[in-house]
């Protein structure tokens, strides 16, 4: 094969490599569904533990169906003595590579290791959504020296993850916000780290192998760093007046602003608003408004690039939100993990269902059939 | 986008994602090139440690080169008590496993965490080569209660491989026929868990999560799995002499023969030869000749299949020269691993060097706009 016989699809944008009855997206009308119920209700009036179900078994659960699946996961919470042991080991690293650890570690502890049936799956998809606060949360502590806040029995999954911050129940606001980001986060469609856990699901690999990879994906900075670096932006901004200065000299240098842009969306993210409202509230309240006003300077900075199509992301305010909850800048990965684990495990489901090998191809572009010459003729 | 307006590539086969300067392969042909030099010029003239500087550097060593890089690999070898810790921690997991769970605690302990330039992830990728092998022998040396084989400062690497499996350096033939195994493994395009790696690098997120999602991918039985299979198929088959019903048998129900078939070849697998090779020749100086004798008469038995581009491939000697070894079953797919950490390294510079987010698309095939309806009303 030359460079002129293929298409080349590099990033594979464009590029449809399955079918899903999961989660749809229109990127140019900005609409995302899960399940085919609007991300907008769902945001409005579901609850994290509610949007799990639909997303894992395809439609809305009845109260005694949520009621059980709520058991589920408050019983699963507890995490054993040896996955302590595993955090300790690898406490110094950043918490990203933490829970990529720790989540490969789980595997062989779990009660359903070597059973790679559809049921099986999800028990681990909801085990592994129950353990990923905890896991985040005691290896917050750890580093700190802080005594490990042992998860609550009783609290909603949004709620009893701050608690497990600092062993303080959150305000219903504060809970509420962090519940709604949860969801916002549940799936998004073949984002990198769920395309890479339905390569790793492609090979038969098992749930707990899906995951690591999909946390080893979501770790780079160009997919789930972005709400770090908004953060840092708005740091650097520092006050609304110098927001459309920052900006301009941003983009003069032909570099990115974060928060602003995405690979399927050319109309507004439709998380964005949620937690665009978020922001608001809970600056108000907090009596500092100073963060949510450096965000909408950038906003208004950015006007003349949403006509081609660079509009605010789902990243931008999620950052500030989870700053002023108080929650440590190098945690706003890990949190996106927490919320994201329902999708990857229901997209690793529909790749066992109609398993396929995804084995691409790369065109060779270097020298070809050269010689091999004996090392001391070299 | 409904499903008449796109096409869909399920698997993603035959779609081109990205350029290579690596390895060439013509599946038509039978044809497969490390940087421009046939695989069977390498395989007969050069060493594992002469291939991994080729596929890392682009160009076979100088004399003083290859010792330099040789020294560099021996080096380091030896794994510190925190990696032994982390083994311990999951020693009961299988193998693959463990293997994923230590390489990804590695990533903190590496002296150029953090640094994600190519040749910070180039000396990553040579500690990550000298490492593989020293994880895989210490974990199967404690859960089989035996004192781990601390690696040799001399061996080539496939002797030192050999050597601690059980503390005795192997023969001149068998360390010789390691070495070409890993050699032949060492690269070979964009095979699933190589993609997994440049999928997880094309975020950004570094060598050892490249590396994690990658041993994750190998796990799977449709990609690393095979050479444990055939193995497993030969001990049913016990003796050549029913070989024929047993294939006969497979095919009927529909099943695969293990072994044989490639995603990419339509002809006999170019790497297959030299280990159709080195079975023959290892089975006659063990005077047992069994093994090999069942696989020829697999081979007779799937004549009428290779008209149909159903060839023989590379695993299907591989398992049969580990098993005359010594090498456990279940040590088959990280002997894999081991002999492709220069290729998956490789892999990831290039992502590095030309980096895009690899992201496509899934199509919605299911219900569409559906109410939310409140609980109580379900």
């Amino acid at each position: 094969m030359t460079s002129r016989d293929v298409k080349l699809h590099r990033g594979l944008q464009g590029v449809y490599f399955d079918r899903t009855e999961t989660t749809f997206i229109d990127g140019k009308k900005g609409i995302l569904e899960y399940r085919g119920y609007s991300v907008h209700d769902l945001a409005k009036k579901s609850t994290f533990e509610e949007t799990a179900y639909l997303l894992l078994y395809g439609s809305l659960p009845t109260r005694g169906q949520l009621e059980e699946f709520d058991q589920q996961l408050k019983s699963s919470r507890t995490i054993s003595g040896q996955t302590i042991d595993a955090i300790r080991l690898v406490q110094d690293s950043h918490p990203m590579d933490v829970l990529r650890s720790v989540v490969s570690s789980l595997a062989g502890f779990d009660p359903d290791y070597g059973d790679n049936s559809i049921d099986a799956t999800l028990r681990k998809g909801v085990r592994l959504t129950s353990q990923l606060p905890t896991i985040v949360m005691a290896h917050d502590a750890m580093r700190n020296g802080r005594e490990i806040v042992e998860p609550s029995p009783s609290l909603s999954h949004a709620a009893n993850f701050l608690y497990m911050l600092n062993g303080n129940t959150p305000s219903d606001d504060a809970a509420s916000l962090m519940d709604r980001d949860f969801i916002l986060h549940a799936d998004h469609g073949s984002n990198a780290s769920s395309f890479t856990a339905r390569v790793v699901a492609g090979t038969g690999a098992d749930l707990h192998s899906a995951i690591t990879a999909a946390v080893a994906a979501l770790s780079g900075p160009f997919h789930g760093g972005a709400a770090e670096n908004v953060m840092k932006m708005a740091e650097e901004i520092g006050d609304p007046e110098n927001a459309a200065e920052y900006v301009k000299g941003l983009l003069s240098s032909k570099r990115r602003v974060m928060g602003f842009g995405h690979r399927v969306y050319r109309a507004e993210d439709p998380r964005a608003g949620h937690l665009r409202d978020g922001v608001r509230q809970l600056s108000h309240e907090m009596g500092d408004p100073r963060w949510y006003n450096i965000l909408e300077a950038v906003i208004e900075a950015m006007k003349p690039y949403a006509r081609r199509g660079i509009h605010v992301n789902v990243d931008f305010f999620a950052g500030v939100i989870y700053h002023l909850i108080g929650i440590p800048n190098d945690l706003f990965v890990p949190i996106f993990a927490v919320g994201r684990v329902p999708g990857w495990t229901i997209q690793v489901v529909e790749q066992f269902r109609h398993n396929i090998l995804i084995r691409p191809l790369l065109l060779f572009s270097g020298e070809r059939e050269r010689e091999y010459v004996p090392i001391d003729a070299r």
